[in-house]
């Protein structure tokens, strides 16, 4: 089975709705939002990942004979519909937030303008790919955070929720940050830093710990990081890695990069003990890693109390975003294009919950800039085709807490325009960069963030508004609902 | 990419390790175990699930010359090496316990007996595949227990970790008991039932509910499952609903199957409301089926509280495992064949954790049954060629607590050996069962736990003990490391 053969990747029940609006003759213009409604681990901002795999998913979809052969056996769909299947391809438009930008919960982040049977199909894969790997990579920017300059290393392959979730978990995990992966395929496939050493089974297929070093540092002298915990970390391991240090220095093979890895017991204690070993041995410059089971929270104490440790290998916590391991995106109706005139008509879906109501109509974001800092003063959700005068004023309000206001002064402030097209009448017209160059894009937009966001703990939120036109016909749907009511 | 083609997805350091064996000329077989060492959300058993996969993978094992071309440009690996790599396949053996069998913590549940460069290089790929699907039809296991007989649908897709864990995740909920899945790609590829209605989405794009409703009764008159809380579910789903029936009855039109599906709200209150409207009505047989959130824990209080819900449709929270989204397999070395004897040298990795020490040598694992009530009274993991004489009494103890002991009285109790052959020299003489034969063999496996095991909270936790001889062994390896010490 082709990796691309995702066609059937979708719940039923769109397919059973695409067959009732084929009946009905049903396929008029709608638009969907996908938004999410809190940013994961209580973040104070999410990293938007994953499109890249989408534009693939969208490329290539196409029912094959053996598809439809397999729908034809479920016994619910008819000749008709199937044959309309079988000559299936995605024909609307799309926009999306770049891969690697700063997001925020209520903002679409993707937007479909199709037919409704080729909008509705397409909700499933869309969703999958994109709450997983914007997930990894807000995850990653936590630990990412936590470990203040430090390199984090993906190293989670296989705790991950399948081959997938490894393969393109690493993917998401480069945007967020790391400077590399153990996972190799994600290596070739695109193009990022793979990294690792040896494992305990290495150590103990030799006689003893020394031999097992020793073999190692002849084999790698570009990198030579030795695993100490297999026996003793400071008994065994280190003595042994600092005479094997000890030997290559005397017989004049210097590394080119050395070091060690400590993967149990206590991290704190054990690498600034090892670090005060190596230091007296005359390795200052050898680097200590760590991994065993870190996640952001605890390598933020272990830095509070000054653990000698300069790189870090993340595994199960990051891939699998472990205290919070789904991304709520949701995929939501916004508008139908009218018969009469082919305008949008906004649609709006109602809950007894407050923040469960969604954003009516074809809307789109203006991200904007404090014009002297360069930061993030708020989001702006509008209607398309609104024009903003960024040398007047601007009253920002909250759209729950609508008297909470904010005035921003004509000429101190910048608007950027975050979505944009991806496809336009099925046709692919953005190019997405490198993984490498997205996650250099992901470093700058965290730098258009206050500290106060970026904190792990409370950080403040940034605000998501309404324009003034949309916050009105948002008003009269809610009101004209309760009357119906 | 093919979807089999996973060689390269594994970890770095299996290669840069493979390379440093090989080098040194060193190739001896070695043993490795797979087993993990606590169930996942606390439950009393875990199953497995996965070796499907794992035998394609090994099968498929095969560097393409991209592969190689791709390691070549990494600049670490030698010609040599890559030249053995292009010719690399799979000569060893796998013993493995069937998937959908009940397992338990400590013991080895796959067993890896190769030349060392090609144990190691599966490792990863191993312990992703089968971490991910235990993982989820253990979770799997648990809610359908909590559901005491009604059917539970996997409808989590959107939230899952990648295309791969919406698509394995669905077959391993499958084996852990659901009785379908929303997921089209996985009934294609499973054979396993396929599952779902409709969206709000649907309601919305028509001018009313009652008009979206019967649209929706004329399409699908085997199964008509109207979704009804797009505005409020007890004033206007419920009763266009009820509308919608009483037409169909009316024109002696019945339906196959017919009911509603509440999707928020509070699910205890509204299904007792609509379950007393539908009885009202005159539609006793109409089912409630429930999604929204839900996991064991909160099914588990719905029940106590007499919600009047048939059937739940589970999402998020299953397919990605929510409170414990990994399940903690190791791969770790358990012998070395010598050179001059050819025997198997036990291997240990101690660890100041005492649950953390390994059990070395050649394993296998009896699973000891009760024989008057059939339920499981222990796991018994032994080295491979012990016999055991169930006339006999036999003393169980605890490995680490030694001093818990129990009897069986010969005649009294039945031995199964769990772990089954699957690859010998490389080939594949295991045949999987489908999907719903294993299904069906992981019901059967649960009868053979007591109810204490299965219990949600706190249960009782089966024993999983050695056979005095392994515990012999594994004793003086442990004193032969403290004196080297």
């Amino acid at each position: 089975m082709n990796r691309q053969d995702l066609t059937l990747l979708t719940d039923l029940y769109e397919l059973t709705m695409m067959q009732g609006y084929y009946a009905k003759g049903q396929n008029e213009k709608v638009i969907f939002d996908v938004f999410f409604r809190q940013n994961p681990s209580n973040n104070g901002y999410s990293v938007c990942a994953g499109l890249d795999q989408v534009i693939d998913y969208i490329k290539n979809l196409n029912f094959t004979y053996e598809d439809v052969d397999y729908l034809r056996g479920l016994g619910i769909f008819n000749e008709d519909f199937l044959h309309y299947l079988s000559g299936f391809h995605f024909s609307g438009d799309i926009y999306a937030i770049p891969e690697g930008t700063v997001i925020f919960p209520k903002e679409p982040i993707l937007k479909v303008i199709a037919p409704i049977m080729e909008a509705q199909l397409v909700e499933t894969a869309i969703l999958n790919i994109i709450n997983h790997q914007s997930l990894i990579a807000t995850k990653t920017s936590r630990v990412v955070f936590a470990a203040n300059g430090d390199g984090i290393m993906e190293f989670g392959l296989r705790r991950a929720q399948g081959p997938d979730a490894g393969l393109y978990g690493a993917r998401a995990a480069m945007i967020g940050g790391c400077v590399g992966t153990s996972n190799v395929l994600a290596g070739k496939l695109f193009d990022v830093p793979v990294m690792g050493t040896h494992a305990h089974s290495w150590i103990m297929s030799f006689p003893d710990e020394y031999t097992a070093f020793k073999n190692y540092a002849d084999m790698y002298p570009d990198n030579c990081t030795l695993l100490v915990d297999t026996y003793d970390t400071l008994k065994s391991g280190v003595p042994n890695a600092i005479r094997v240090f000890q030997e290559f220095k005397e017989a004049g093979k210097p590394f080119k990069k050395y070091g060690i890895r400590l993967d149990s017991g206590d991290l704190a204690y054990l690498s600034k003990e090892a670090r005060k070993m190596l230091d007296e041995a005359g390795f200052a410059d050898a680097s200590i890693c760590a991994s065993n089971d870190l996640d952001e929270y605890l390598l933020h104490d272990l830095k509070m109390q000054g653990a000698a440790i300069d790189s870090w290998g993340v595994g199960t916590n990051l891939i699998t975003s472990k205290d919070c391991p789904s991304f709520g995106g949701v995929y939501k109706l916004a508008a139908i294009q009218s018969e009469e005139d082919g305008a949008f008509e906004p649609k709006i879906k109602i809950s007894e919950n407050t923040e469960k109501i969604t954003n009516p109509g074809n809307k789109t974001i203006y991200r904007i800039y404090d014009k002297t800092t360069g930061k993030v003063k708020a989001d702006l959700i509008c209607f398309v085709g609104e024009t903003f005068n960024t040398d007047e004023d601007m009253l920002l309000f909250d759209p729950i807490e609508t008297w909470k206001k904010t005035k921003l002064s004509g000429g101190s402030y910048i608007m950027r325009e975050i979505l944009v097209p991806v496809f336009k009448n099925g046709a692919c017209i953005y190019k997405s960069p490198s993984v490498m160059e997205i996650a250099e894009y992901c470093r700058n937009e965290k730098k258009t963030l206050w500290d106060e966001t970026k904190r792990l703990f409370y950080p403040h939120q940034v605000y998501v508004d309404l324009s003034p036109k949309l916050y009105e016909v948002k008003k009269s749907l809610l009101d004209q609902m309760s009357m119906t009511d």
